[in-house]
């Protein structure tokens, strides 16, 4: 379906440098959701205008936006909203809370780990003023990286047994982790399941 | 229904000093849930031990253990897998993924900030080690608890009409700020949905 501006339903404001913007940019995709995607740069503010927080309070995306114009901000949470009314969520209770499980612990142990050291040594170029918080995000980082490890090693996926949001939300900002100084030669199990989410998902980056 | 551990359908480990423990607690108590509870002393390293980390390797409270054995973690998963299959999750797709929004908010811009502030200064007692982190932690709190006054001006609930689960995750350190160092004197907003919501929610302290 892809980026389909005259059969879009709903509008995508997001920042393709983002790994909480490609979560929701693969989940599009995969649920065929025609879209309009505004890309929106954040390191020249552009989600801090009075426009932007008029429709996100928090100035982050991605940011939703329905025809009927309301929002929902939240990169899993707008994930979740794209997958609910198709295959993309699991019939099953426990499988889908164990994907909000997986969602909870990507936006708490992972992302402002990972992500943030990322961003301080890709975006930033690695101020002086960052660099003991950089360094500070390699443990809580690993410690992420190990539980990830834990449960591949006798598992494929991280819910059932296919590809779900619950991958979508971790490999993010885990295939790119080297970019925030996270080697994973340690985690082979972990490097199994890259491949196997990279053949699965849809390319965003020629969409 | 309360703790009602003849009658339990599930387990739930948890230390009632946690505000994410208070909201699977809520959850329980709201969705009439019988549960047995077991006091798990995060001080004592309780959710540390070799027998623990096998029910959850992230090592962390609260931690649903179903009937059949399996185990859920991540305090805002688990409040929706008890309200999943009861009124307590809205019939309105868009306000379902808004509770998400909600929780996801509160967990990446909220607990980070005030629950861990109110760690340093309530559990820990200030070491010098951590004062700066606690005077950091400031600022993003004050950011979170904006957010939230400013959705209030003009809403009594943070989803539809009443009390949801989005109001049970932003309670849970909202309501003892105060001991993480955060006044809540300009927030009057806030200060009215706190004493609405002490309102609704049943008191888990007496249980």
């Amino acid at each position: 379906m892809a980026n389909d501006t005259a059969q879009a339903s709903v509008t995508v404001f997001g920042d393709m440098r983002s790994g909480n913007c490609w979560k929701v940019r693969w989940t599009l995709e995969l649920t065929a959701t025609p879209y309009r995607w505004i890309e929106t740069d954040i390191m020249q503010g552009a989600s801090r205008t009075d426009e932007f927080l008029q429709m996100n309070p928090n100035g982050r995306v991605p940011l939703l936006q329905l025809a009927d114009g309301r929002c929902l901000a939240e990169s899993n949470a707008i994930c979740w909203y794209l997958a609910e009314t198709n295959e993309w969520l699991p019939k099953d209770r426990y499988d889908r809370a164990s994907i909000l499980q997986w969602q909870c612990f990507e936006q708490y142990n992972h992302e402002p780990n990972i992500a943030v050291a990322r961003f301080i040594r890709q975006f930033l170029a690695w101020p002086n003023d960052r660099v003991d918080e950089y360094h500070a995000k390699q443990a809580g980082g690993h410690q992420a990286l190990a539980v990830m490890e834990q449960h591949l090693s006798d598992q494929d996926w991280f819910v059932g047994d296919c590809l779900s949001l619950a991958d979508v939300a971790l490999y993010a900002y885990t295939h790119v982790a080297d970019e925030g100084g996270f080697s994973l030669h340690d985690y082979g199990a972990l490097r199994a399941w890259l491949a196997r989410c990279a053949g699965a998902l849809p390319d965003i980056r020629n969409v």
